[in-house]
């Protein structure tokens, strides 16, 4: 039954974010959709007209006809521009010829005026680029207040401390919670920086502006310095059509945060484990036959755009070695990654903020834990502090003789040391409770949340 | 003007293709929209429930009433399922809401019996992907054919042979046919073996069938095997939740596939530069501003879609280190990259027909090219047939002289070496004819012609 | 004191794999260094004037020369080799021009002789990856043994089955091992069938094996044909200096496996996490500070080269979209990433034998987890069971209400059913047994290990 | 004659770069050599024994002794260490266990004391980065001075502006010099960034500390700003065990510069084509068979850099979802491919500066090249220019006719619209003269110019 496609599959709505849980109806969502883009696009062209006639290049009038066809992008079809963008390759050349007949004459030749498709669509992609960290920023935001939050109330709950699998020494939750802070400042700082660094895009056909000269602009860059004024963009130094920084830029930043909120995500999904239990998501996701599964989907959703990330940022960094003014491919591979990573990244920062809003922590049990080793998870300290009073070499042996015991025989370490006379005046109570052996967590945590 | 994105962008139609002319319109890209989803999913339950009714796990009844209420994927709510499958991380878990819904009672009970949300997912994903290779492989046919008889009309048309960008020896246009016509084919026969290979889904919750066995199945194994039939994929040995190979394996053939038109894409778009112009497109890709443009828009396409591909397939082979029974983060980073993968690979098909179709060779500009070294793109023959003459280092050092003077002097090889009276007795004329050294361009091309 | 790097850091031993404890030591590695890469190329240049001899183009004495010069890789100096690759990209120039040296007059013109620089590069690479797989092969069959002796030893040990790190339903270690080995035996299949296929390279400068008819042959494919049978290899269809398909076919084979192996390795390291502790490695990694840690080391390292295959492994398939007859750039992108896949495929079967054999499976700790969840790991048979007795609506309702006492008062799921007297009938303690709740898991795992 | 691997393989010297002209003998591989990274690692053990001395949680004796042991990485056996890295997982247990054995008693007990091998390997990778970059930034610097001097020097050197493969409108070679030079800039201020956050390592066995406070530290925050400034690399606010920030930052830099000098490469390789031939390496590479050829080899191998990079750095990418205190495999799949960035990137870096440096431009080329498309590449030009006489339809009209024509009877457009009356009043020979239609091409060059 796997019959040809269904001609009725070309209906009108083709994609709605079925197989997008990870995105769908967040921020990020409308703002990188199709209508955001064609807007956004719409947006570039008016924007030029105006900066034209601010520049005394079109007249006021042009700039407001312009203006006003430009303004509601579901005056136009997106997928018939879709597909008319086969012929040229992008869907700028049909999106112009519908706003020229929108605009009408007289004023008809003042839209795309000396512009190539390419100022138009990576102005608009650097536009939708804007809007989408605009909205991403305050989850960040948000999600970095709720870590704070619980770094600073978990400053001295012990945990396990775990290294590769296995509990190491102990830690406390607080720490945990500021470092996973920390990645979420170092995301929200290089997101910050790139977005803020967005420039406009505007050179004409080969990047030269020779068209707006041949159409009167005496001063070209000033051209572009209003433009970008007009849509609140940076005036870039160059003409950017083959010199890619700004969509690298944001490739590194977006790969970046998601992979700074996909550590969280891997964290609470081992911490959430159904033996582990030292944390829970706010609102598990059930299932119809297992009424006792809270699946943490919160973390898998944000996993698995960690996991996506890089591999969309890889082909962005690899559309940097762009041949020529503009390069046959190396473009038009960067659109749809593009608008995946904001997509991807703005989506798990919704659930980032979620999920650390929601964060259901449990100290009993990270407290319990940490008895599992029969004590060995002090071991390190023991070895420091024994070595004084026994040697190197007797405390080592000694140490390894009564790990081994203390697994065989079911008893804690603490209580094996009990029986050792030399170490009598040690107050081994005290040496083997992990909840004692916290190191310098606390004061890290507090340096780490002063910063902001 | 980077004013927050409206909010009327979360208006109905989210997607249709805008940023993405080269699959735009095209048979995969009907084949893998939401819409082809939704229907695979529906088309999934139906076949599992009419495999129970088969094996006499529910009444026939049964199997009716949910084949009718999924026979139409517009019945459903696409959006709203993607927006309600944040919950759970899945759409399935909606979508068996709705259906359930619709089909009512008595019948409702043997919706999705027994199944995981993953069996109906991962079922539908081997749906849409036969479909799609299904119009695919057609496209791979007619640009094989279309190669074919370029490499035959051509199997002695010669041009300049080019390495790192400089042009070494003789070839014939022929061989390179021949030569993309056989990735082509290397193509089809590993997306054929993928596609005769793809299995359902059947497991239950974690894999072991349990559930159809609950619910009174004593050959759950034959059930799997009845649903594969219904849906005409294969039965896979083992449920495949968490032993990815299928995806995988779609990975490689896509990937290679997409790589495979890519080498085609590059050398026509090396070919066709102005400078140049041994080939053009069919119907180049014109510019408003500049009617003298014909630009390589299927190559160009093309080629963005073998720079994305490889890092698609990469995410997908990742995600066979999936832990436990279902991974939680690996599957989900699956959905979108797959639906990437056999659309971008399915568009880029679409254009290496039109493209391999629409061919304009131009046998005269390739021979004229052959000229453009003065005669030392036949040096090597040279080497070879001078040294009995003049021995090994007389034969060098004299090619080594007289290849500075060709250019010094803009005169050709052939005419330099007429020069010398040691050489008189040698066919010179026919030593210097580029087109006289084929090598066994036609013999390997008639070779690789006899590959069906 | 980040001082300058040491001059003397160019010392004679560059790598001696002191970062790949993956495969530091292994067959890959010895299979894979540059001596062997080193004797592979000459390997191949032997070969081809052996190949020559045989067709009566050179004498036989020339094939005995060459044969002599080029048996031992330690006569040449792979270091000044390296360095002098610079001048024309890559290492056989420089190669070619020492083995002439040491094969001398009057042989020295039968060295290379009509060969381009790619014939012998690529041969060897194909030389390699067909040595490293005949040593990985092995690797993995060990490990495949060693998973069917667990699979079979195991097909009745009931553990939890997990989905989204949660308990599901119980499974069969068994199962889960008999998936491992599937996966393993894909792997085989697919490292089989393209290390079967694995082509020499010969076409000449531009692939036409033109040269080769300039100094005489008149069956230039009989002499590639010739080439292959002296080396062990295919003869390829056409010369494929710009068709990579083997390449492409390693990458996708390799990046399987590694992938495969990782699926292990990750549940591996899952359920040996000290909370865990279902299963442990053979001989853990200790830590000379912390006794009581044995660290799943062989999974880590599986696991590391699982997450960078799959990137190695998109940079050859983004090698497929070569331009020209040699491209520029993207064949020397390969040469590294080959080798690595090679190397980190083959590190991670050797890890993964010892793994699998040294597996240790402690089913009473399985046991004791399916306990955790109070019973409710049966909840979704229990739908089933309660249904036909409650009706559905109250068999769920009474199911979500002692669900929640059952964790609310710590009591197991059977207890509380016991208490429901309509329940009487029912066999609770068999139907909330959840190691009787097995499913197919037993059958599942046999049908699985009658694949060989 | 696949044999198996030579035994004799395992030699002493594995690889010297054989398969890696694009950094062989580079200071990128002298600084990055694994004696390079024995020598970080044991530089990282003296600076701890060292600042333990300097906080009193040492004798003085201690760090001379363990300095002294230190400071020749010849004193131990690289692979040696390598293969008994398998152990533990990492190079730094065996090292440690080395260094021990060479400080002797009594000072032994101060090696490695409370810090964990992560501690030591991470600090090492920064010390490499480090010194990597100190070596990588005076070739960007120079390559930024060689592209200066090409940009002013051409800075009204025309030439045809490329856009799709298609002449579009002239550009000048200065621009496109200048182009090139803010693309290095930007990897230089990327790098600088980058290199001058670097930070040290140091948490002990979870990142707490304990262990130095075990053995006496007061201050633990203090020994790492001491460890810090002995290394002169950045104290940072957390350790970073599994905070990735450093890792993903220099992913991020590294692959904008490959992908930055990418794009001169690719630039350079298609101006270098035999039919271009705008533009030449200083020396290109040779072949020993066609002396003609001279392969643009530098841009090749810069080329093959930025195909390579943005894999690794997305394997680094996706090591920031690293889970718990240590991670199984995320952190030891960084070590190689952070080693390749570093490699290749410095290696791409020697290259650019020797292309930069030995460019050879060919002004009359370019002239020549703006003569090839009858002058239709101002069309654009004459769009504008002939609007307001003609009026916009009839000049469209009249262009488009006249292009026709001009290529058909090989004619230049100058010419034909020479016999248009209405134009006659026009200087056509200004407008159509490609020369003279530069834009703002100086202007902007000049602008990049003044960036520093």
């Amino acid at each position: 039954m796997t019959s040809p496609a269904d001609p009725a599959d070309t209906g009108t709505c083709a994609d709605t974010s079925l197989l997008a849980p990870g995105w769908a109806g967040s921020p990020a969502a409308a703002a990188t959709g199709d209508r955001a883009y064609l807007r956004a696009l719409l947006d570039a062209e008016a924007a030029l007209t105006r900066a034209q006639a601010a520049l005394g290049l079109a007249p006021a009038e042009a700039a407001d006809a312009v203006g006003a066809a430009a303004a509601d992008p579901d005056a136009f079809d997106a997928r018939s521009v879709a597909e008319r963008a086969r012929g040229g390759g992008n869907p700028v050349i049909p999106l112009v010829a519908d706003l020229t007949r929108a605009v009408g004459e007289p004023y008809a030749p003042y839209v795309h005026r000396g512009a190539t498709s390419q100022d138009i669509l990576d102005t608009a992609a650097m536009l939708v680029a804007a809007r989408t960290l605009d909205l991403l920023l305050p989850d960040l935001a948000r999600t970095e207040r709720a870590l704070a939050g619980l770094a600073a109330e978990h400053r001295d709950t012990p945990m396990p401390g775990r290294t590769l699998t296995q509990h190491a020494v102990p830690t406390a939750f607080g720490l945990k919670a500021a470092g996973w802070r920390s990645l979420v400042l170092d995301a929200r700082d290089r997101i910050t920086a790139v977005r803020d660094a967005l420039p406009v895009q505007l050179g004409g056909a080969a990047g030269t502006l020779a068209a707006f000269e041949a159409y009167g602009a005496t001063d070209p860059v000033g051209l572009v310095a209003e433009y970008a004024r007009e849509l609140g963009l940076r005036a870039p130094l160059l003409p950017w059509h083959a010199l890619r920084t700004p969509v690298a830029d944001l490739a590194g930043a977006l790969a970046f945060a998601a992979g700074a909120l996909g550590k969280i995500a891997v964290d609470v999904l081992t911490l959430a484990r159904t033996e582990i239990g030292e944390v829970a998501e706010g609102s598990g996701g059930g299932s119809s036959a297992m009424p006792h599964k809270a699946n943490p989907v919160r973390s898998t959703l944000i996993a698995a755009a960690a996991r996506r990330a890089p591999q969309l940022a890889a082909t962005l960094y690899g559309s940097l070695a762009a041949e020529d003014e503009r390069p046959a491919g190396a473009w038009h591979a960067e659109w749809e990654p593009l608008r995946d990573l904001l997509r991807l990244t703005g989506g798990a920062a919704r659930d980032a903020a979620e999920l650390a809003e929601g964060l259901r922590v449990r100290p009993d049990v990270m407290r319990a834990h940490l008895g599992l080793t029969h004590g060995l998870i002090v071991s390190e300290r023991l070895s420091a502090e024994l070595a004084p009073v026994l040697g190197r070499a007797r405390a080592k042996e000694l140490l390894t003789e009564l790990a081994a015991r203390a697994y065989a025989e079911d008893r804690s370490l603490g209580e094996l040391l009990a029986g050792v006379p030399e170490l009598r005046d040690l107050d081994l109570a005290g040496l083997t409770d992990p909840a004692r052996y916290p190191g310098a967590a606390a004061a890290l945590t507090d340096r780490a949340l002063e910063r902001r």
